[in-house]
């Protein structure tokens, strides 16, 4: 049964629509009344949000490991220290004590439209997802790397825990049709919430998981193509732009060079390395701002 | 005649395409061979650049005013010091040593293709203008405020000046297509600068003025709606966004209230003030994330 759910919003401070709609969600609480959970609404990286920057030291949501949560020396960034107070809060992560949902607001520069990002295991994330899927197509799920045991983003805090990665919009927007997106779907993850705790409370308890929701499955990060001095060389290709989650074929052009008229076309990574010949690829986080620091063009992952 | 032609990329260090593009032409100096002037291009805000941030201490775009300039004093921030370098280099701003044309890089959230921002007076960078409309019909000259006798923009530091505002690409975007488009149309200005010194090497001198241009003429900016704490109560409508340069019409829905359903309608300011009841008003910079901080969602201009 859940008890505590958190929406936490302003992870990364530039991300206005997550940050305007918590804020909103705070100023509401009649929103969160009459359910049989308790719902919290929180700004998380309030520094982060006065400056308008994704972060000020260092990028929060790679701040979550229970290594790091749990390490006392590691308190030299702002966001490693409020990583340690919103684990007291929302968690201690892997207690009894920790939150048993956290619905975590993102936006992405990436044409992304809904995509859910959680742990492959999270049997509740998926149910709800699931139910989103059926309430708006345009909803994916992710999953988080499967080959680590544990994951750095704030929701792993969470017994349960996904971010709703929302896109596209530019960093410090408030795009009005994506946050109205965002407000039903979140409103709807928490009714779906309500319809789990009721079947769980019938006798016999009814069943609440789905029978099957398509998951897209990280295999890795794709970098810019480079020059020499290791600047980079071009930039995603106006033919990929907004393509995410649309199957990219070896030769397809994925990159335009810096001079404007050069494709340079997509290579996976030849056999005996993870990407099988045959295997079909599907792309997403393509051209999101952030990723340009982390050397990250767009993601792959596979269905 | 055109002596000394400046293109500034990075005035924003998170307007990305500017900035790729005017590394990229550092590194190609080959394209500006054979004119009959000489170009330079340079990184102006490179600290902002490099934090990948708009400005470090404030904005500046907003640092070259005559009076700021000479100011030794006005010393306290970053950009007001490297303003300072730039009118050495690009300048002296009024005196017969500046630039005689000065084109400078930016990008916008906002949708508005690529807008050229420039004095009201400035009949060179009109001219060009005229030439680039007449590559592109996307393109539109914009004034800035004719009621101020100095503007504190980089390109007013030249005999000539303006800025291509290139959109909608969020900060820290490469957008391709957008860059593609800011690549050819600046090259063609080059173009049309060659023109006009050869037009004016002819005896009797060529005439080289276009006989006219669409201008939007700045009016005024326009605030968010805000609650009683001041905070900001509603975003750009959907309906409204992208809609920049199509006429606003008294009762259109400007705004949605953060609830996410209640439309907030436009309401011009009635006479005696600025806006004449039948006056047509055209919006721009619609949902520029900058602009936040500078309370204004959109701006307003006549024809």
């Amino acid at each position: 049964k859940v008890k505590r759910v958190f929406i936490t919003g302003g992870t990364h401070g530039n991300e206005a629509c997550g940050v305007v709609l918590a804020k909103h969600f705070i100023k509401t609480p009649q929103l969160f009344a009459g359910f049989s959970f308790e719902v919290s609404v929180l700004l998380t990286n309030v520094a982060s949000i006065a400056s308008n920057s994704r972060y000020v030291d260092e990028d929060m949501n790679r701040c979550f490991l229970q290594k790091d949560l749990s390490d006392p020396t590691r308190t030299s960034t702002l966001e490693a220290r409020r990583a340690k107070e919103l684990n007291d809060v929302l968690g201690p992560k892997g207690s009894a004590d920790a939150a048993d949902l956290i619905i975590d607001l993102h936006n992405t520069t990436a044409d992304t439209g809904v995509a859910l990002m959680m742990p492959p295991g999270d049997e509740l994330s998926h149910a709800i997802a699931s139910h989103l899927i059926s309430l708006d197509p345009s909803v994916r799920v992710c999953n988080w790397n499967a080959n680590q045991n544990d994951w750095p983003m704030l929701p792993s805090v969470g017994k349960h825990g996904m971010t709703f990665e929302v896109g596209a919009v530019p960093w410090g927007v408030m795009d009005g049709a994506v946050y109205q997106k965002t407000r039903r779907l979140v409103l709807a993850s928490l009714q779906y919430v309500e319809a789990h705790n009721a079947a769980l409370a019938r006798q016999p308890p009814g069943p609440w998981l789905p029978t099957s929701v398509q998951v897209h499955a990280f295999v890795r990060a794709v970098d810019y193509p480079r020059d020499a001095d290791g600047e980079i060389a071009g930039m995603i290709h106006p033919d990929f732009q907004g393509k995410d989650f649309e199957p990219l074929q070896r030769g397809d052009a994925a990159f335009l060079s810096v001079d404007g008229q050069t494709a340079i076309p997509f290579t996976p990574k030849p056999p005996p390395e993870e990407e099988a010949e045959a295997e079909q690829l599907y792309p997403f986080f393509i051209n999101e701002a952030a990723y340009v620091e982390k050397k990250t063009a767009f993601m792959l992952a596979r269905r």
